[in-house]
């Protein structure tokens, strides 16, 4: 068999056999045929699709070029949580510690950010101590005393799709639904955990802006999923505008800190509560979707899910006064109020662009090797349908220097429009997919 | 302008523009965008094609590219002549010193071959002293003085094709009509002719196996062609059984000779009266093709060709009594007479594998650096359609040894058919394509 071979099938449309999907899965893994093959077969595949079939295969072929974490160690049923990404999008920090406050177990693998702001990992180093690179063994015995962990990968989590990955970026084969999902499985299916809840986001600052891409993809995750063994439910939640009214490092955890003290609400709680909801279901803990949410508003009002979280930073070394004193989270120097400047009626928000006005900030990372600077970022203070004066505040500034704070200003002013007309509030439920049913909210 | 966007717009189907094509040839000339990003861009061209105006920029981006040939100094109009490749098709060493020596100036650049057996510049290296390397102005002092010259490329011509051509080959995008037509008329047009007669195979020894593809190539070729700027004919001829009955470099020269010499006929000679007939009609000489058939018999029957043929060699330092003595051509060491061994006709010809035979006397290239054995090759006995009894001769085998003697025997005898049923005669003529009308024949 050679790539050459399997490109001249898939070209013609055929379906590739298992063998095939496995040789070219390896063979990225491994460097063993050139990048061009490679970037030849990306655009096959992003043009003529792949049967599900294919799909299962290049998932599991993908997971399997690498090290597959073991958590049987853990007891219970593991559920992993995987968002195809936002902004202000930070329910990790949120839900993990309530749905291990509950007695369910979250041994969960996250991502570094590129993009707009940092990935989980990022934003958890923001507190100041905190550790992310675990060994597999105190990760599983940190899950096993206190129920919950999130680290970076402990091992050589599918490197196919790290290979595949950056050479979609620079060969426009991103959109492609079956390299989507089986990039995203292969790393869920690696990380070991029994079932999985994802949440597919829709709207401005998504992947997908239009929600019957998101929900397409949704289909597509939950049915390949369920193929390859794993029982999986998909959120479609809204990215109109970014979920959290924080946008930057440091901003973040203090929202979700602020969340699990009770003293903040909103959308982020709201779409946090809904999935560990579900994870709550497929861990089998309740019978139904309320009865979760009700379980994990207890451990919030408790005070547990705010307990568990200081409980993880302390044992991954960080400083669990924190969550006592969000003060002691890097602060940026210059620290600004803006005002909206015009009335009228908040109809819309480039979330994207205002993404890329938190990594001006030096929020995130242009290129892999970047640093972050885990203090800069922006609070927002209007939501999409709210009324505002020309005195109404609309978000302050946290930026490394005057300059900062000004481009920053700028850049969010073009991304939020103001209009005449009332308008409604964005929605954070679009759809809901299981492997029964897919259904419009 | 990137690589990246051009990438990002092709795939989504819409057409490129002029700067956005030339930008793609001139990085692929200049190696200035990585080849994965060429070999992606090759595979949506081939699963997406394009439009007329786009392969009509293409072809113009890939000719200038590199050099462009200038024949001005030429007086006339000159006709070059392209074949997509057969087994034992040497037209060009008939029909150039038969149009030369009807006063339409031939000047031709060709090239070496990569496959079953040499290019024409393999075979006229196989005439002792011959050169091929001339520089420009060698090229076009011959050319004015003799009217006819066959060489190498003078210049740098389409290194763009060069290097598309090389990643089509290794990503399974050869079999793109956009790609098959830029990458033939980039290098015609870079070779400066006024007009084009196009030789297009069609069977079992061609790149397009059935009519219907290369009528399909054919009307792309002459369409793009018109539209560049140059009249342009295609012939689509039949490939069924190789062309002329001698397969191997001296042995095909050989061939040209004895007909040029009147000693021989056939098919190879009635393809090349009627493809130089076009660059006859072409160059303005005649206004009908039966006349311009009639003047290259004419040439033909009073020794005018032979004798031009004799003085190109002359001219380019080869031995020219060749053409009054073939056995000063290389000689086989092993000369092997077989017979058919069976009763029956000859219904079939896999032609690619009697290709695929020659080469493995020594008679072509495996890979670019690979040598040539000029003296190899077989002589056939047999046409499609002929009736044969176990003693009829099948073909003379001219080898290096013994063994490889019996390995083309063996291998020529599973590439001819002989059934029970009297069966007809390969067609040398399956269809003609002007600017103005594509029919079969």
């Amino acid at each position: 068999m050679t790539m050459l071979e399997i490109l001249e099938k898939k070209k013609l449309g055929k379906p590739l056999s298992r063998a095939e999907i496995r040789f070219f899965a390896q063979a990225a893994a491994e460097h063993t045929v050139p990048d061009y093959q490679l970037a030849a077969m990306l655009m096959a595949i992003r043009l003529l699709g792949m049967t599900d079939e294919e799909t299962v295969e290049l998932t599991l072929a993908m997971r399997d070029s690498g090290d597959v974490a073991d958590l049987s160690s853990i007891p219970g049923v593991k559920v992993d949580k995987h968002s195809t990404g936002g902004v202000g999008d930070t329910t990790t920090l949120v839900l993990a510690p309530l749905v291990a406050a509950c007695g369910v177990p979250v041994a969960k693998m996250s991502g570094r950010g590129l993009g707009h702001t940092g990935g989980t990992l990022d934003k958890m180093e923001s507190i100041p101590g905190m550790r992310v690179a675990l060994t597999e063994e105190e990760f599983l015995r940190q899950v096993r005393e206190i129920g919950v962990a999130v680290v970076g990968q402990t091992g050589r989590l599918a490197p196919a799709d790290k290979v595949l990955y950056a050479l979609r970026d620079v060969t426009s084969t991103v959109d492609s639904i079956p390299l989507i999902v089986s990039s995203i499985l292969s790393k869920k299916l690696a990380a070991g955990s029994d079932a999985i809840v994802l949440d597919v986001k829709a709207g401005s600052g998504a992947i997908m802006r239009d929600l019957d891409s998101s929900l397409l993809l949704a289909e597509n995750l939950v049915r390949v999923a369920t193929l390859a063994g794993k029982p999986t439910i998909a959120l479609i939640s809204g990215m109109d505008q970014p979920l959290g009214t924080h946008v930057g490092n440091a901003l973040e955890v203090r929202e979700a800190i602020d969340i699990l003290s009770g003293r903040a609400g909103g959308d982020l709680k709201e779409v946090s509560l809904t999935l560990g909801g579900y994870m709550l279901v497929l861990a089998g803990k309740v019978e139904t979707h309320e009865e979760a949410v009700a379980m994990l508003e207890r451990a919030l009002g408790s005070g547990a899910g705010l307990k568990k979280l200081a409980q993880m930073i302390a044992a991954q070394g960080g400083d669990p006064r924190v969550c006592e004193d969000v003060s002691l989270l890097p602060q940026a120097p210059v620290q600004k109020q803006i005002t909206c400047g015009q009335s009228g009626y908040v109809s819309r928000m480039d979330t994207a662009a205002l993404g890329m006005a938190a990594q001006g900030m030096g929020a995130g990372r242009l290129r892999a090797e970047d640093g972050i600077d885990y203090s800069v970022g922006f609070v927002l203070q209007v939501r999409i349908g709210d009324r505002v004066e020309p005195d109404t505040p609309l978000c302050v500034l946290h930026a490394r220097t005057e300059a900062d704070a000004d481009r920053a200003e700028a850049a969010i002013r073009r991304a939020i429009t103001v209009g005449g007309e009332p308008c409604g509030r964005a929605k954070n439920f679009l759809g809901l997919v299981t492997k029964d049913m897919a259904v419009r909210l």
